[in-house]
């Protein structure tokens, strides 16, 4: 059959002769063939739409795999990477400015066909996607909620109407709610992304924040197909959250409440600000602790409080102090919070003992199994003459789990830190919620994004700094494998 | 002198040798000398803490900088980078995990001196501020406000007391105020940054969201000083906000309301939707239309609304609309706004007239001059018979001028769309806030983020994807310069 249209412009990086394009299909379909076409129509449309009209007619690609896993993604780079051909991709369509233009031909993804929506992690307000979702779509299943519970979800990012997930992260786009939520770069938890050369990444675990590496979320959003592509996502979303941990009331949160902090110091750090003498003004109850601030009119504090005094009541052991003011909230009540740190270090019996802390972070439905899991492990693998303590940033996720001991007792100690840091990884969490890499954490580095993760982070830090002269041997070794 | 302690160890990267290092500093000093040290005392004190010792005590750099300024940073990384010595960095000293720790000796950065607030903008909520500022003392600048009027601003960044702003960017640190307002990620606008050869670069302008080109602010954020030097940043803050346009109360934000969205219509805008008949329920005035949306406890909505109500009418020609429900407001107010993408497109005579659009973001101290100077622009230098219409999404400062116009005028709009997008550059904005760089916007990338910033982006392109297969051509030009 001839080709329905002249061909597109060649350039040199690149070999579409008809006989590699064909060659190229035929790979890319053995042993199981990926659906795909060359009706010219569907080719055209895919190049150029009615608000992004590629620059010149005959720019369409040769032809256009549907795929439906990310398997078949990384199948398709695979080849396209050896026989060297271009690849542009197509979600919605709804993009401007040209994003979509197969230029110089070549292969085209659409992700049409990868529409699941996965698991939803009610609790966390997180749910899985595939690229080809649209969020019209994925908002109608967030908003029934669990069935029967009522406790429906949303993601914020409201651009066309047509827009899907996959291209909306391609794009960096916004919507009218950005104002209130900022753009879909807030709400993107994980991608799972195929590089150029087929290899499968996933660019992050599930908890909310993360200092582990470099950000490949943000290189990946907005990057319009240059350098990956998204086959999945993990998103928040919005509405209910509610964690309880171990009879506890830990926080409710329905929308009512909007907490300007929540902090959580467990029976043994209430016992170290008692003890250090730190706290002013104050006697604190040496039992596990939040400490709440909030903020607002007048009216909307008063109203929160009782709101959340009514919810502390309700369950065993419950109760909320709250300050009469913002004076005495910020000597008694936050200066307790404030001098935890300090209180931690003093437990030390000898100025030479070793303060080592955890960073962990891990998806809020899974908190307080870190905390309890954190000093379990202290406890029992330790030896009882040592502090042990765990200071939670509960909106976060993130658990430090302090030990004091002898000097003698480090690398004991450190055996039980890096236990911990694997629990958080088996959590679906990072080894670092906010203190970095550095050193000491390169290997479990690779754990938590894989070694191909960390050879990307390698390959953008010496594209960057080509000599390695930028602190060396931080976050990425210099080398692979030593 | 003999060398106080036993040197770093070597490695075949580095050229640490006392000749190496003595003409380092030679060639640095000349002709104007930067202050620096070789004390063995603050050398190792910048190595090694007492919350995060190196690993070794022979880790310590051969000599400490002590820059000024930006251009310092360039020229003792550009001389690094030609001698081949190693580069530590060195802010507050809080950081954990060993990331200051000179594995290999070399230079050490000290940006102690480099501690100055520079500009604040108050009504766009944000201070420009050299790498060594400290979080407490900066919030003391900004907490007293412009002098007697009161109007105190915050960062809340809030990490270890002595941390310093360079410092926790390289750590991408977060606090207890980070559950409420997010990690630093949040909190940067912009960097000036020097690359490891000592190219000074800025990563972005001082829009509030940008979709230009690779996001090198979150590349840059939690890279622990292993891809570039941050030697200054403008940063966002919070509390107080007001715009005015031209006599029409844009908006007034202190903490009071928090409203969910704000989108403008200027009063073409509403003549459009007026004449589509697309807006069902409601007859709109033809006039500049500001839609809110409000969202919390039917009490808290309330006070919002009222509060606002109150503050329109103080304005002349202000005035506040309210749905007396949801339904009301989803219907009738809300659907408004909804329609208005039709309605513009409607304006068109004919099938196959162009609409065109801009995409431009400035900060929002600047957005009302944006939508005055695009909309004169198109009405002098355009044809009077094209219909142009401007909207916007306020929080964001992102503005969108649309052009309907004949097809045979296509060359002359696109000029204008393009004067328009300069002029978002000439207002610290940028060219695109939420469509992408695509195709068209490909060469003004340049003149947004330099030549350099689009160097480092092809660099990081080429990094990830060494043949340029995926998505060729856009955001960045496969070769530089054609």
């Amino acid at each position: 059959m001839p080709s329905p249209t002249p061909s597109p412009p060649t350039h040199p990086l690149y070999n579409h002769t008809p006989t590699n394009i064909t060659s190229l299909i035929t790979t890319i379909n053995h042993p199981t063939p990926i659906p795909g076409t060359r009706d010219p129509e569907t080719l055209a449309s895919r190049s150029s739409t009615p608000h992004s009209p590629a620059p010149l007619p005959h720019q369409v690609p040769h032809y256009i795999f549907f795929p439906r896993s990310t398997d078949h993604v990384s199948r398709i780079l695979k080849a396209c990477h050896e026989k060297r051909v271009a690849v542009t991709s197509f979600a919605g369509g709804t993009s401007l400015g040209g994003a979509v233009a197969a230029l110089w031909g070549g292969v085209c993804v659409d992700f049409g066909d990868m529409d699941a929506v996965g698991e939803v992690w009610w609790a966390d307000l997180m749910v899985e996607v595939q690229a080809g979702v649209g969020w019209v779509a994925l908002n109608r299943v967030l908003g029934e909620g669990r069935e029967g519970d009522g406790k429906g979800l949303f993601w914020p990012v409201d651009p066309a109407l047509g827009a899907r997930v996959g291209g909306m992260i391609a794009m960096s786009c916004s919507g009218t709610n950005a104002y209130r939520y900022g753009t879909i770069k807030n709400w993107i938890i994980s991608m799972t992304v195929v590089l150029a050369n087929g290899t499968i990444i996933k660019t992050r675990n599930r908890p909310l924040k993360s200092s582990a590496g470099y950000d490949l979320n943000h290189l990946i959003i907005g990057s319009e197909g240059t350098l990956a592509l998204v086959t999945e996502a993990v998103l928040n979303s919005r509405r209910y959250r509610g964690i309880c941990m171990s009879g506890l009331l830990l926080l409710l949160l329905c929308g009512m409440v909007s907490l300007e902090a929540i902090e959580l110091a467990d029976r043994e750090a209430m016992f170290a600000i008692e003890k250090s003498g730190l706290a002013r003004g104050r006697v604190w109850d040496v039992a596990p602790t939040l400490f709440l601030k909030f903020a607002g009119s007048e009216g909307a504090v008063r109203e929160q409080i009782e709101f959340v005094r009514e919810m502390c009541a309700r369950f065993p052991g419950g109760g909320l102090v709250a300050a009469s003011n913002e004076m005495e909230f910020v000597d008694t009540v936050w200066g307790g919070r404030k001098c935890l740190a300090n209180a931690l270090v003093a437990m030390k019996n000898d100025p030479g003992d070793l303060f080592l802390s955890t960073d962990a972070a891990v998806p809020s439905s899974k908190m307080a199994l870190l905390v309890e899991e954190s000093n379990r492990i202290v406890r029992e693998e330790g030896d009882s003459s040592w502090f042990c303590a765990s200071v939670g940033h509960v909106g976060d996720g993130n658990v430090h789990t302090a030990i004091v001991c002898p000097a003698a007792e480090k690398d004991r100690a450190g055996v039980l830190v890096e236990k911990i840091q694997r629990l958080a990884l088996e959590l679906e969490g990072t080894i670092t919620g906010e203190h970095g890499v550095g050193l000491k954490l390169r290997d479990l580095l690779e754990e938590e994004v894989g070694k191909e993760g960390v050879d990307v982070m390698r390959k953008i830090k010496f594209a960057l700094d080509p000599r390695g002269i930028l602190n060396p041997d931080k976050v990425v070794r210099l080398e692979a494998g030593y």
